[in-house]
């Protein structure tokens, strides 16, 4: 992504948390991290974050979804985390007795890679536990929303996507 | 401590979650967890909180602070904690260089159970990270403050105070 387009994402996503009623310092507005996972659909296919802490031991985050944008199926070998909705909505699907009528349906044309459909829905308030190597994806609703991790370290490199095309770690290109 | 007296501080932490535009369940609401140490002189030294999570590897808070509260100087054997100011101002004092010219003095009385004196402000957006078998202890400034945690599995019955008359648990009595 080039760098003009990563900063645009990055001020659209303090919009959020000044939705959301998040304080974050300047220096961290500056380091929103913005990931396309590599498919170049970010409207579709992408997450924002701030990552609070990160030691060996916890982590703390700050996610933000824009409005139907998909993080994608991913599972984590030693990381446990918990996801708690601030703002907005959020469907997030593990594995699990699959949800007649979901609300929300994998990125046009990925469907291949999308296999867990149990939904629940995390509205202001609500929060969900996901236990090492357990599949899960998850989709905004129409107004975004802003979610905080809890976690053990997060290794980011270390997740396993089921889009075998996906780079997790962003590419940032001079303009 | 009565249970009107309870519920009198679980209504008085909502205002402050209010504030910091907090969203909590109603069940959470119930659940908040008001501790006088023992103390009995809570609007001096006490803490109020919700547990968000805590399972064997991770633990997330929202602790609330009223006007110039004392958290009393305590330490946790294996617990590492990362504390956000999210509203108000909180004044952390941990090990280290005594700061001159601190903002803040420990409870009248309680002086002899006090013994770091190194300073840290925290404002909404700041942080800052505790390793285990640190002392610390921590006071609201004048508008109170709300403090989010993030750390290691808590243990709170292992928490060790300067103060030998500390009860952390804390006893509610039928009216
Ligand atoms: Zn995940
Ligand atoms: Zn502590």
């Amino acid at each position: 992504m080039k760098k003009s387009e990563y900063k645009k994402w990055q001020r659209k996503t303090c919009e959020y948390f000044e939705k959301a009623h998040i304080v974050l310092t300047e220096k961290e507005k500056e380091n929103i991290e913005v990931a396309d996972f590599g498919l170049g659909k970010i409207e579709k296919v992408g997450l924002q974050l701030v990552v609070y802490v990160n030691t060996e031991r916890v982590c703390a985050k700050e996610l933000v979804l824009f409005p139907f944008q998909t993080c994608p199926e991913h599972k984590h070998i030693e990381k446990e985390e918990t996801f708690r909705c601030r703002f907005g909505k959020v469907y997030l699907y593990v594995e699990g007795e699959p949800t007649a009528n979901r609300k929300c349906k994998p990125p046009e044309g990925d469907e291949k890679y999308y296999t867990v459909f149990h939904e629940i829905e995390l509205n202001p308030g609500d929060q969900y536990t996901i236990m090492p190597n357990t599949l899960h994806w998850f989709q905004a609703g129409e107004e975004g929303a802003v979610v905080s991790e809890f976690s053990t370290k997060s290794t980011d490199e270390t997740d396993i996507f089921s889009d075998p095309r996906i780079k997790r770690i962003p590419v940032i290109e001079d303009d």
